[in-house]
């Protein structure tokens, strides 16, 4: 590692223009890609990778290792570009770009060793960012954490959410980048060069503010180190920059957005860049890396939990056995991170809160960034819990999106599910959050009915890599499930059977009761049912229904606390199609309104009584064919 | 109307005392609420509604009425108390408040007459009021658009999308009010009192900010009289005000968020604040209504589009015949507006701009106020069509679900949907949107797969009422349908029969082209198929979907590029599933990845030779059967 500045920034200088040469040919190679906006980052970059941060090319996941997280991911060439040139796999790899075998892909993702999350939607990056800053203090590293945005992306809302996180918990070891470059994809961007506009707003929100020239390598360095020297804030540097830089007929110039250059325009570019290149630069690049320190730090436990402590027959709202499981689960393992979203109260992670006050994050009411930390916080070895109101999981969608494409290691707590909460009405009602999260390929989806199944599919959670997602409910449901009952991710219970059943009724959370009801209703008239607790919804239990539905004459009738589409019976439809099966759906099918929860479940359909009928017309209707 | 502030100030005070009142019996009543929210905000509403807004209480829909929108949605019981008190109803109908066969629900929603949007997720009131605004423009009315929000709300980043927007475009005829009552729901807020931080951030994002003591009712007045007067700003009047207000044993105390009164503590509340009523005051609250003036304005124009012109076999993305098609539609009908979150060159919107860029609002990268600003602007007469890369749309999910319950007249449309984007890679890739928007009862889903579609749906979206969503793809696809060709919503086009299929193949969207590659293949090979294009998922054709399925011996092929839940596949199955069909879905069911077009919908399962086989195994299995 050299640091004398006359050796250094020609150095950096020099690996600036090859970024450029390396991000403009392969895009070209590609066909397809944002060469101009990896230029204006060039020599961000150069100085980021080989003068200030600490890593091992070759060793990206260490602990003690500084993060880089590129906000604006579509500048992906570059910092494909920039890893190749550290070391961490050959230049010629970057030729691949954006082909489908290369994991070099249009935009950054975890498939990488050496990318967190995955960007590309932007304002994610940052949000990210606070969840790895605020992971170094769970594991007492002096890792930094780097996250460059782009102008443009300063418009989405939950980079200001992530600023307001960053400056209440005072991360210092964060380090922003904001890429000036003035010309967004359409047009120029709200505020184009007037730096005042971001450097008054980052001020505001808190925030150590650095505006430089983001092509003055020697500024560039000062920035890292006054942003590293600075206690009890989070720095943002304002680099004001040129979309296109180093190549004249790009640099500054509108209209070159997301354009590759033909090749006629590459050669003449990177002649025009090897023209810069400051001649008798004799050290590599990778012998300027700083590597990172090993701290020595307790290894993490992770201790299994005793079992539940219920009583069959109780009343328990399955939000409340998830606080309550949570409090056990974050004092058994240190890697459980609670976050909160001003709601802890109602979903009762408050009681985590109490045990393991230095794990829980409260982010007050901005759930993007609660989402988007906790893929940060996850993509260094916290296990993060992530928790508010189902419907309000909703506003971080993309969020969930991203880290179903990152496959990051987030676990999801919805409460307050369905119209079952009652009185506050549709806009507090999840009723497309099992849809939101069963689309997406890589998440398992668990919806537990009674207090002994949320606490064991809790662990279960814990434990499962990947993302996840448990939905609960507000009001109080029977405990149905002794404590030593087991649980498996992608099984089902099958509650009440006997040969004679009719019909088979797939309930899961609040509608369990319901069936189960129906059930004693129907037996009453001597009529036999089948009553599954479908608590795995993704994957599902396909055998497990199959069965079911062979058993019962075919007949299979779903009920959910959901709309329509997307949830519990879409999941039963799906995994009983090759059989043959069709599924008979019970769902709140319009704009629910207030009342009373169990006036609703009646009104919208979901009720026992709803059962009672849907069995007896789907056998008089089978019967009368 | 009484101007005289030595007779309107114990007037408003009075007033103000009784909507607490009002509020707090409500919510005994109902069992449930949030008196102490709406104790805050008593004296600004009061003033807001009795000296400053100009309104009908009988004619809440007045073109030239102030808006008011209520941000913070669990304040509601004080809204509708301050709608009773100007006498749009009886007094006596608050104490249905949160019942069943009530429309005062625990949250506002549009089934009142005085409500614009849904709200009770936080951070979108205000993106809405933004909206407005524009709208005011629009029609060339002076009317303001007055919007409350919480200090806890503040922290949702949707907030400062809004107020980028709100700056950028000038909006002087939008006046916020933070009612800055220190205390979430489940603890303080991140501010608390300290209005300087409120401050700084108002005025770094561009609007002029006038800090007040919110139960100051001269104080009140002044700051709504300054922010009138002010030219060029938007103003935010932040209200240092106590949660609980006016009970000393709710003022400034904790762990009252969200609690209704026990009826011994309603007994101590209301008297304590009946001794607050100030004696010998005469007038009458709705003899103090500042009534709007109806303001000349030409009609608004609705023309029919001309037929559209393309020719058969041309290749046309349906993301560009969308932006032809919205630049005809805008100039056709004055109430169509145009929002775009910085992708109008991808979207093809632009086109739009370019002929009428005085109803095109561009809303930089920030999809959630595009969205709530469509919200507004539909609930005052517009049409407006918000487009994005549909991935994107998906930032704005909690908006889209508000709009959902609100049924606003939005008209959102989703380019560059599924795995056919190619190169970008997932993270531009929407395969979740159809889930999203099919989720929502009140959406109309529609998914073109030519030119000629696309601008004939186009049409019929702005001419339907309520919630219209549709996607478009980026790569270029065949003109399938003559210029004359008609769609319905609800339809569905056989584009190949006979006698002899033996299977049928529904597909939408670039999937189109690869079905019908398929029925060229099988065809050569001696097999036919039946090919439906599928463009209305929203409601879908259960008709023709049953008559094809009986048509072909029950064999449904779904293909689509879209994830596996949610999508074509499983509206489908649920239309024809009381028939006793079953379906054979091809879809994407993994994270995809970065390649070309092409590459891609073979590898994902979606491509011709994907849905040959599918046919040939179906035939296959079910003749061995």
């Amino acid at each position: 590692m050299t640091t004398d500045r006359a050796t250094v920034i020609p150095a950096l200088k020099n690996i600036a223009t090859q970024l450029r040469i390396d991000s403009a040919r392969s895009t070209t190679q590609a066909g397809s890609g944002h060469p101009t906006s990896c230029f204006s980052m060039a020599d961000i970059t150069s100085a980021l990778f080989f003068a200030e941060m600490r890593f091992d090319p070759k060793d990206p996941h260490n602990p003690d290792a500084d993060r880089f997280i590129l906000s604006k991911g579509h500048a992906a060439p570059i910092l494909y570009a920039a890893w190749a040139e550290a070391g961490a796999f050959d230049r010629s790899e970057l030729l691949k770009l954006r082909e489908l075998g290369s994991d070099l892909e249009g935009h950054p993702t975890p498939r990488l060793p050496f990318v967190d999350v995955a960007t590309g939607s932007l304002g994610q990056g940052i949000c990210a960012a606070v969840g790895s800053a605020l992971n170094a203090r769970r594991i007492k590293s002096d890792y930094r954490t780097y996250v460059l945005l782009g102008d443009g992306e300063s418009a989405e809302g939950s980079v200001w959410e992530a600023a307001n996180v960053a400056a209440r918990d005072k991360l210092d070891n964060l380090c922003g980048i904001t890429d000036v470059n003035r010309l967004g994809q359409s047009q120029p961007t709200m505020w184009q060069h007037d730096m005042g506009q971001f450097e008054r707003r980052w001020q505001a929100f808190g925030w150590n503010t650095l505006v430089i020239d983001g092509h003055d390598i020697a500024a560039i360095l000062d920035a890292f180190e006054k942003a590293r020297s600075t206690r009890g804030q989070p720095t943002m540097i304002l680099a004001r920059t040129e979309k296109g830089k180093g190549v004249s007929f790009t640099e500054g110039k509108d209209n070159w957005h997301g354009k590759a250059f033909k090749k006629d325009e590459l050669e003449k570019a990177v002649k025009e860049l090897e023209s810069q290149m400051v001649s008798g630069v004799t050290v590599k690049a990778p012998d300027l890396i700083r590597k990172p320190q090993s701290t020595s730090r307790p290894a993490e436990t992770a201790k299994a939990l005793p079992a539940p402590n219920y009583k069959l027959g109780d009343q328990v709202a399955t939000r409340e056995a998830f606080g309550d499981a949570l409090a056990k689960l974050v004092v058994a393992d240190s890697r459980i991170v609670v976050l909160d979203a001003d709601v802890k109260n109602s979903t009762y992670t408050d009681r985590a809160e109490k045990v393991a006050p230095d794990r829980f994050y409260e982010n007050f009411i901005a759930e993007q960034v609660m989402v988007g930390a906790a893929m940060g916080l996850s993509a260094r070895g916290a296990i993060p819990f992530a928790s508010t109101f189902a419907c309000f999981l909703y506003r971080a969608a993309d969020f969930i999106r991203m880290a179903a494409i990152g496959s990051n290691n987030i676990k999801l707590a919805g409460t307050h599910a369905g119209v079952s909460i009652g009185e506050d009405g549709p806009s507090q009602m999840a009723l497309e959050d099992l849809a939101m999260c069963r689309a997406e390929p890589s998440f398992t989806v668990l919806y537990p009915s009674d207090g002994v199944s949320t606490e064991r599919l809790l662990a279960l959670a814990a434990q499962k890599q990947g993302p996840v997602y448990i939905r609960l409910s507000r009001p109080k449901t029977s405990v149905l499930y002794t404590n030593d009952e087991t649980f498996t991710i992608g099984g089902l219970k099958v509650l009440k059977e006997s040969p004679d059943d009719v019909a088979t009724v797939i309930a899961a959370g609040v509608t369990v009761d319901q069936a189960l009801d129906a059930h004693k209703k129907l037996k009453a008239s001597g009529t036999s049912i089948r009553v599954i607790d479908l608590y795995s919804l993704a994957p599902v239990d396909r055998d497990g229904l199959l069965a079911a539905a062979r058993a019962t004459k075919g007949r299979l009738i779903t009920v959910e606390d959901h709309y329509a589409a997307g949830g519990v019976g879409d999941a039963v439809a799906e995994a009983v199609a090759d059989g043959g099966f069709t599924v008979h759906r019970l769902a709140v099918r319009e704009i629910p309104r207030s009342g009373k929860p169990e006036e609703l479940l009646d009104r919208f359909g979901i009720s026992s009584s709803h059962i009672v009928n849907a069995v007896t017309s789907l056998v008089g209707a089978v019967a009368a064919r």
